[in-house]
C-alpha cells in the first residue's frame, strides 16, 4: 500500500472496487495487456487515488493475486463425502464452462504470468495451492476415518492429483476452448479415487 | 513470414537462431518481459534482419509456440508398457527439475501468456496438445492389445489424466519452487494406470 495510513471503510470499499477491475481485466486480456490507466478507467478512479493505494503496477498485480487466493478459501466447500468431491468437481467445471475456458483459471493462470517477475506474488500463488491441497487432503484424511477410503489411501497425494489434474485439465480446456479436457481429467482422477474406496 | 521468398539454408538457419533465442527468454523471463530489441541482442541479428523474419512480435511469438510444439513431437518417446510410461514421467521430471520448476513447461506456460490474445498460436498450443494426448492414448491402447491394460480401460480418459497431471503439477511446482507436487501428481496418475494393470 502506498499509505501508511489506516484505510476507512470508504477506503477499504475503494481499493476493493480497483482490486476487483484489476483482476476482471487480467482474467479477460492477460495481465500483459493490462495497463494502470485500463484499472482507472474500470474502477472508475483517478490516477491520484489508485496510487493513493498501490505504489505501482506491480503493487496493484500482488493485490490480484491476494486477492484470488482470498476467494479461492471463501468458495472452499465440504469435500470429506465422494459426492461431496463429485459436487465439487462439477462447481469448479461449471465455474470453467461459463466462459468455455477463456481466460484460464482465475488463480492458477496468474502462475506462469506473474511468478516469474514477482516473487512475493510467486509466495501468494505457493500458499494458496498450499492451502486449497491441505483442504483437500483434510476432507480425504475424514474419509479414511469414517471407512470411505481404507488406511492405505494417501490423502496428500490424492489431493495434489485432483489439484494438478483441475490446473492441468483447465490449461487444456483454455487452449482448446473446450470444457471437455478438464472434466476429462477430473473424472479420471475421481476414478482413481473411487476405485479405491472399501465400500459401495 | 515478413518475405514471401522461399528462405535459403542461411536464411533458415538464421531464423531458427532468432526463434530460438526468443523461445529462451520467453521461458526464462516470461513473454510480457520479452522486447524485440532483447531478441535482437540475444540473436545477435540486426532490427532488419528481424523484420525480414517477422512482421511483428506477435508474429515472432507465434514462431516461439510452433518451435515448442515441434520440439515436443521431436521428444516423443515410446509409451506403449508400463515401464516406459515411468521412463516418460521420469525425463519430463528430470527435464523441469533442472530449473528446479522455474519458468513452468515451456509449452505450457505459453498458454495463460499468449492463448487469449492470439487466436492463431492459441490454435497451435491446442493441437500440440491434441497430438500429445493422442500420442500417449495410442500407446495405452498397444497396453490393452498387449493385455498389460484390461479392454475397459480407457486410453483417451488416461491419457488426458497423464497429460493434466503433469501440466498441473508443474504449475504447482512453479509456484511452490518445488519439484514434489509434479513427482506426486505424476506419480498417483501412474498409480491408477498401473491399479488397472491385469497382470503382475
Amino acid at each position: 500500500m502506498a499509505t501508511d495510513r489506516p484505510l476507512t471503510a470508504k477506503g477499504l470499499a475503494t481499493r476493493a472496487r480497483i482490486v476487483a477491475a484489476a483482476a476482471d481485466l487480467v482474467f479477460h486480456r492477460g495481465a500483459a495487456q493490462v495497463a494502470l490507466a485500463d484499472v482507472q478507467a474500470a474502477a472508475d478512479v483517478s490516477g491520484s487515488q489508485l496510487y493513493h493505494y498501490f505504489t505501482d503496477r506491480d503493487d496493484l498485480l500482488r493485490a490480484v493475486a491476494v486477492h484470488r487466493a482470498a476467494e479461492l478459501v471463501a468458495n472452499q466447500g465440504p469435500v470429506d463425502t465422494l459426492p461431496a468431491l463429485r459436487a465439487w468437481v462439477e462447481a469448479n467445471i461449471a465455474l470453467i464452462a461459463a466462459d468455455n475456458a477463456a481466460g484460464g483459471c482465475r488463480l492458477g493462470s496468474l502462475v506462469p504470468q506473474l511468478a516469474e517477475t514477482d516473487p512475493q506474488t510467486r509466495a501468494t500463488l505457493s500458499t494458496a495451492f498450499h492451502d486449497w491441497i491441505a483442504h483437500l487432503a483434510a476432507g480425504l484424511t475424514t474419509m479414511t476415518a469414517t471407512g470411505v477410503l481404507p488406511p492405505t489411501a494417501d490423502p496428500h497425494r490424492l489431493a495434489t492429483l485432483l489439484v494438478a489434474a483441475l490446473e492441468g485439465g483447465i490449461l487444456l480446456a483454455q487452449a482448446q476452448r473446450d470444457i471437455t479436457p478438464m472434466r476429462t481429467a477430473l473424472e479420471a482422477a475421481l476414478d482413481h479415487i473411487a476405485s479405491l474406496a472399501t465400500s459401495p
